[in-house]
């Protein structure tokens, strides 16, 4: 034994620097008890015993039972009570706790050592029955869902059959009696489900608690929140065991949780609730209302002081907003958890701006406390101010998670799902929430609720997601089976339209028009200042438009990284023309009709390059397969023949002759180019041109027009295309008289470009990374087939994220780094950037940073996020 | 002038050895000069022209030309005539000559240095009017179509109208005025076409068949020819520019071809055939039918003789067989060429066996001596012996090149191609083929052609093409525009089917069966023996059925690389459980129709172990996606629908909901074991069995089963399908009794796999590349589609190959070098192989050996050619 690896920690053997081992909750509890705070005392299974549980097979190993056990007897002493002795009983509350915070994602199980003996000593000892068994049917009913995963739904049954015995509605009319009836049905329910008796060894219990909280890691809301949150699965959870305290043994004690600062809007003061003769479980969801922490004030003067001493204390010593809970039983406070608050984007940027105004700490560190992706919240669209005066507020609620939203009624997450996979806007309403609809949550615009707090599961999980969200609007009638609810006299089905703004908690009974957020300046312009200084990736963003390429700029956009031109050709007379030259069978038709496209394209170059003044412009040439540009439906064939001047039947051929089997590997990109030089000709002339008049208009510019063939795989492909944009190009300067420089580039986005980058970077002036495409190719799935088998992959962890949202590192990641590396070899001036999807994605953008790449590119939205996760990066590793 | 670089050499500057600079034929003319051989004199234009010709925008620039003309004067010392002299002029033939032999491919000049006057002072000094005029008429044709490029068909009708006039059917009944009359009616037709006098200047029509030649190194045929036959386009081709002499000058005269050994059996002793008063373009055109060398020794007994030396000699001093031209001017030998003899496979084996017999040579040379992929025809079927006896001769030709053809009659090369791209066999029956016929040539299961003899150009390209060819039957009459052929009595059709035997060539006028070849012992036996000997890469095939094996092991295989499982799903009652499994909406259903399909699987791997006894055989698991095994038109839908007792609604919605935008990258492979682990389990339990039942059967046969896992591109992927085959497999395999060991591994087929291949090695005992996919996902392009695109790629020389043919060295090899360095690295003793269809490519199994892969895997008839291939690969750079 005494050469065993260590698997438990006395919360007074561990640190605040011990999280990988015990967990955040954990290592927190341990750094209280060091600073003599008053903490319910315990110890702490580390996450590497739950390593060796799934190890194990799931098992928990004879070592680790044994260890748990010696340091329950440790904790017994260090308490002065034992588990199962009537006259003090120990009960403990036993708790999930992960390196990073997953709030309701896992298991808690309270008052674990109650049974049908002790259940008496403690009505003796607390002189409180009534409580006593209130606190055994509970644990009865947590342990039975929690641990043997019976339903809950039969355990509330039992309660609203015994109300009705009874004549009560409330669990308060409940009495002493009524609590014994129900600890009696309840274990006659857990025995005929079960075929046994329930647990009276509270050894027995404890074990299986642990074990429950380690299998809760695998769970399937814990799962999907995990991907979410980049949280890998081998990390494994900790389980703390600690004493417990009873907030709800009388109207003395009372439990909540608190902020340092208001997680809303960042500002300095206590923020929190709390509520009276209540346990943890009800504040969190959400079932009463509780009262704010001010009131506390009035209420428990002592103890409140005694608080906000113990959080000024907390956050004086982590250097950031706590997020707290407290119990305080008969009279005297304890700390149950602290842990750095989740904020909104807003309040994130204020505290991190307040805590360097206040001298805590310094720029770096302030921007490395903003969780970039957070900012989207910030960035999205705001109600249209004037829609928004002639809107009527139907209802208020809290402002739980700040943002406008604007969607179409409905009640469950399953039907958000399926309302959003067929394109719909929803705004998720519930009575209130639950792990369970995660899912449902994500998709939502907004989340309205009828129950719960700030820091109700709704408040919090919207919060962290930045999605919109009104909760505890208790004039709400929700009416689940006839899909609809009542607000302010009216009626609200589902699919009716509502809006809500998350800042001020209004409810709106339509649709509101929304417009695009500004930012603007303060604590976001302070912040992304010193962003900007830290990071060493420039930021460009991808723009089709003059209007896209506006919103980038305003969001800090250094240039544009991918300005595709297929968008440019769906629109009125411009798909005619493009259909006209599709349906060319020789080149003169052809050209013809890229004769007609020109102007548009050349017009539209214009406007991108007057919106961009004289910033570099990546304008990649035509990329989908021409069947795209092609209508489907018959009606529409029937139609377009006819406008056309064709036959059905020629239309007919021309589509089916286009036709692929696998259209993402066919006739695309550069090949067209190769088949059609003349569609390459038409497009550099666009580029040249617009170049040459904008250079004109603007002589203080310096225009460098660079123009990126894209899906090039081998580099002679790459000559043959640059060759007929380079004679194009330099015809059109020669007769234009400027000496107008520009450069030919290439997308990296075949496996066999980034192969063969070497001899590709001797054409290529730059690269850009096609991270869609090259993770498609790379894994070798598309990714429009991917979600039928995906589903499957993170079910076995086979992929713990989607390749497409985070780029894979270890694959396709090894392709770009073999791509940069080679073609700077070939061409050591050569731009490396990326433009896929990934480019706004903070992970990815770490990555891009580490591999040395001079720019990402991602959509105007995504530019301030990819701004702040370079400046991180760069301050975590800088380069050189 | 003194320090340019050498761009032209006089046949006494250069030797044999120089075939890089100088071309295969002006190489050995130069060997031929210093051996002291009757060579008309001249000089050769090196390939570095013809490259700076391209460099230079097809431009011969200045030092160039000044170099050729600066030759020609020499040329003009040496031979004592002039050019443009009337009194004895110098005539020369500008002929092309390119490292390796493209026969036909590329353009020739005959008589040039012929205008106005110098035809006069030909007719006087050769005292034959005629002649010259016949010559000069002859030239004027040439050099418009060849260099000029004017059509041939108006001097061919310019011809035909003379010979109408007069009355008279054949050239030879044309006389002196007559050619006059066709000169100026030929000058004439140049002339308005031109829009300017056909050149009178020797020096002027010199330069310009230089850049004909130069520019017929890119013409279409030669293109095609060069990627047939992997010769790289930067080669470059020489121009030989050489005195002419007249095999047309009389009847003491002549011009033939002849190889030193038979080239279609390999027989020792001179085989070729001549035609008297003819140029050396009339016996390759096939138009006359020359007579058998033979008869020379009869004719011309001192010229005969003198020939035979020289052949010999020139046998002893190449020591390989050897293909020469000659033309005898006035009784007076000339040698116009010598080469190494195209020839059949089967001589081709006897003539390397016999030179080692003789002590000419080694037998590793001899094992080089090979073209592997010519033994492709030793080892197709021949005709069932027992049909062929009851089958009637219809006709007989020249048993031009061996083999057994059966197919339906076609007479051009583009029906050939697109009755061949509709899956019809076809035979391709044309009067005479010429260069423009190659495509058609390349499909077609047999040639036969009215007119030409063994070296016609039929007859020479069917045999280096390894198809049957039987040539010169003059008795059909062909009628093109009925689409019909006449031949003893009977009457043939587009479209009706006959067979040819190009070993004796017999036609007859039906189709007959045909049986596997068995290239048995003899020769072929010897020669792969030594093969066998010097290979260092194992040899395995690729097989799914016993028959499959057991023709592989016939042809030398070592093992079985790649059985697919999904073939054996596709008969009568497999089928429909594979639907059955394929509906099912739960894993109970699946299971039971797995469990239907179980007996008939295992009982075809029973068979294949049978087949191999106890060799190898690598087993994969099912790939294809699902919706592969649903019917998809209408009628097949509501009948199956029906058998299975669905409605055909829900069939429908199971066959849409299998849909696939990209299916080359959806749910297959790998990914339907991760969807369904039930499938890989009832396959394991399929192969397990299977081995057990066949070693049970077969105690002193040691049983290894490999298992494969298709399309992995993560190692958890793959270690997630292992775990369901090795706890399935450890199941059967205890219960058994037997201590049998088995191995599971995987393809590398996705880029990702090959670039993570160090941790995949981690769970897999073997690689097998799957070049197919790998090339698919590593150029990002589906083969399916890739044909609507590559034929711009090889027009602008992007690609010179077809990247599925060879394999891509540059991208994909690199992919599979890194793949097994990773690979090896993480587990010394994994098995490495290639199971793509370039297993049986020798350029691609060179690539593999020297890649260090333990084995190829290719289709059973290619067995021997990788045997080959490897042991060429080995001795060229052994390992180790």
């Amino acid at each position: 034994m005494a050469n065993a690896h260590k698997y438990v920690y006395l919360f007074s053997e561990g640190n605040g620097s011990m999280r990988e081992l015990l967990g955040g909750k954990g290592a927190n509890l341990a750094e209280m008890t060091n600073l003599g705070m008053p903490v319910p005392q315990g110890f702490t299974v580390t996450t590497e015993a739950c390593t060796q549980y799934y190890n194990d097979g799931r098992q928990i190993n004879d070592d680790i039972q044994a260890q748990i056990y010696e340091y329950l007897g440790k904790m017994e002493e260090i308490c002065g009570k034992k588990f199962a002795d009537p006259e003090n009983p120990l009960l403990v509350s036993v708790r999930s706790g992960a390196r990073a915070s997953m709030p309701g994602m896992m298991d808690t199980i309270l008052n674990l050592g109650l049974n049908d003996t002790v259940v008496e000593g403690l009505a003796k000892f607390t002189d409180n029955p009534r409580f006593a068994y209130d606190s055994y049917r509970r644990f009865i009913q947590m342990f039975s869902d929690v641990v043997m995963e019976l339903t809950k739904k039969r355990f509330e049954e039992i309660i609203d059959e015994v109300k009705a015995e009874k004549g009560v509605t409330q669990d308060i009319d409940l009495d002493t009696d009524d609590m014994k009836r129900l600890v009696v049905l309840f274990k006659e329910f857990y025995k005929k489900e079960k075929g046994e008796d329930f647990p009276q060894d509270p050894k027995v219990q404890l074990m299986e608690a642990v074990k429950a909280v380690f299998r809760s890691w695998d769970n399937p809301r814990a799962n999907v929140y995990r991907r979410m949150n980049e949280i890998p699965y081998d990390w494994g959870t900790a389980v703390n065991v600690q004493s417990m305290v009873f907030g709800n043994s009388g109207s003395n004690s009372g439990t909540g949780v608190a902020f340092t600062r208001n997680p809303a809007t960042g500002e300095k003061a206590l923020f929190g609730e709390y509520l009276i003769n209540a346990q943890g479980e009800d504040v969190v969801a959400g079932v009463r209302t509780p009262s704010p922490i001010s009131k506390l004030h009035e209420e428990m003067p002592e103890v409140y002081d005694q608080f906000a001493a113990i959080a000024n204390r907390l956050e004086q010593h982590y250097k950031d907003m706590q997020d707290m809970e407290f119990t305080i039983e008969n009279g005297k406070l304890y700390m149950l958890q602290t842990r750095n608050g989740k904020r909104t984007a807003a309040a994130a940027l204020k505290v991190a701006v307040d805590l360097v105004d206040e001298g805590m700490i310094d720029e770096q560190t302030a921007v490395c406390r903003v969780e970039p992706k957070q900012l989207d919240s910030l960035l999205h669209p705001q109600f249209d101010p004037e829609a928004l005066k002639k809107a009527a507020v139907i209802g208020k609620g809290l402002a739980a998670s700040p943002g406008a939203a604007c969607g179409r009624v409905v009640f469950t997450a399953e039907d958000a799902k399926e309302w959003h996979d067929r394109g719909e806007k929803v705004i998720l309403v519930r009575l209130e929430t639950s792990p369970e609809d995660i899912e449902g949550m994500q998709v939502a615009q907004g989340i309205l609720t009828v129950r719960g707090g700030m820091t109700s599961h709704a408040a919090v999980v919207a919060r962290g997601m930045g999605t919109c969200c009104v909760s505890g609007c208790g004039e709400i009638v929700v009416d689940y089976d006839a899909k609809q609810f009542t607000l302010g006299g009216n009626t609200y089905h589902e699919g009716d339209w509502i809006s809500l703004n998350g800042s001020t908690g209004n409810i709106y009974g339509e649709a509101i028009p929304t417009v695009p957020a500004d930012p603007g300046s303060g604590y976001f312009g302070r912040l992304m200042g010193w962003a900007d200084k830290y990071r060493q990736l420039k930021v460009y963003t991808n723009a089709d438009t003059p209007r896209d390429a506006a919103q980038g700029r305003a969001f800090g956009a250094q240039g544009i990284g991918l300005c595709r031109t297929e968008h440019m050709f769906f629109e009125g007379e411009r798909i005619k023309a493009m259909r006209e030259m599709i349906v060319s069978d020789n080149t003169e038709d052809r050209k013809k009709a890229l004769a007609k496209i020109l102007p548009y394209q050349q017009g539209d170059f214009e406007g991108i390059y007057e919106a961009m003044e004289g910033l570099p412009v990546v304008i990649r040439f035509l990329d989908p397969p021409l069947h795209e540009f092609l209508p489907t439906k018959e009606e529409d064939i029937a139609e377009i023949a006819q406008e056309m001047g064709l036959t059905v039947e020629k239309l007919h051929n021309v589509i089916s002759s286009l036709h692929e089997f696998n259209p993402m590997m066919g006739h695309r990109g550069c090949r067209l180019a190769v088949s059609y030089p003349e569609i390459a000709e038409m497009q550099t002339t666009a580029v040249i041109n617009a170049a040459i008049n904008v250079q004109k208009k603007h002589p203080d510019w310096t225009m460098v027009p660079e123009i990126m063939i894209p899906l090039v795989g081998e580099v002679k492909e790459l000559k043959f295309v640059k060759d007929v944009v380079v004679k194009t190009a330099d015809a059109l300067i020669a007769a234009s008289g400027l000496d107008m420089k520009y450069e030919v580039g290439t997308m990296i986005e075949i496996p066999r470009a980034a192969l063969t980058a070497d001899e590709i970077a001797k054409e290529a002036q730059f690269f850009s990374f096609g991270t869609n495409d090259l993770t498609q190719m790379t894994f070798g799935f598309s990714r429009d087939d991917a979600g039928k088998f995906l589903n499957a992959y993170y079910e076995h962890k086979i992929y713990e994220s989607d390749p497409f949202a985070h780029l894979d590192q270890n694959g396709v990641g090894r392709l770009v780094k073999m791509a940069a590396k080679l073609g700077r070899e070939a061409r050591p001036d050569i731009h490396l950037g990326i433009c896929g999807e990934h480019g706004g994605d903070p992970t990815s953008v770490e990555f891009c940073h580490g591999a040395g790449l001079d720019y990402v590119s991602c959509s105007p939205y995504r530019v301030p996020i990819a701004r702040l996760a370079a400046a991180q990066a760069a301050i975590k590793n800088p380069r050189k």
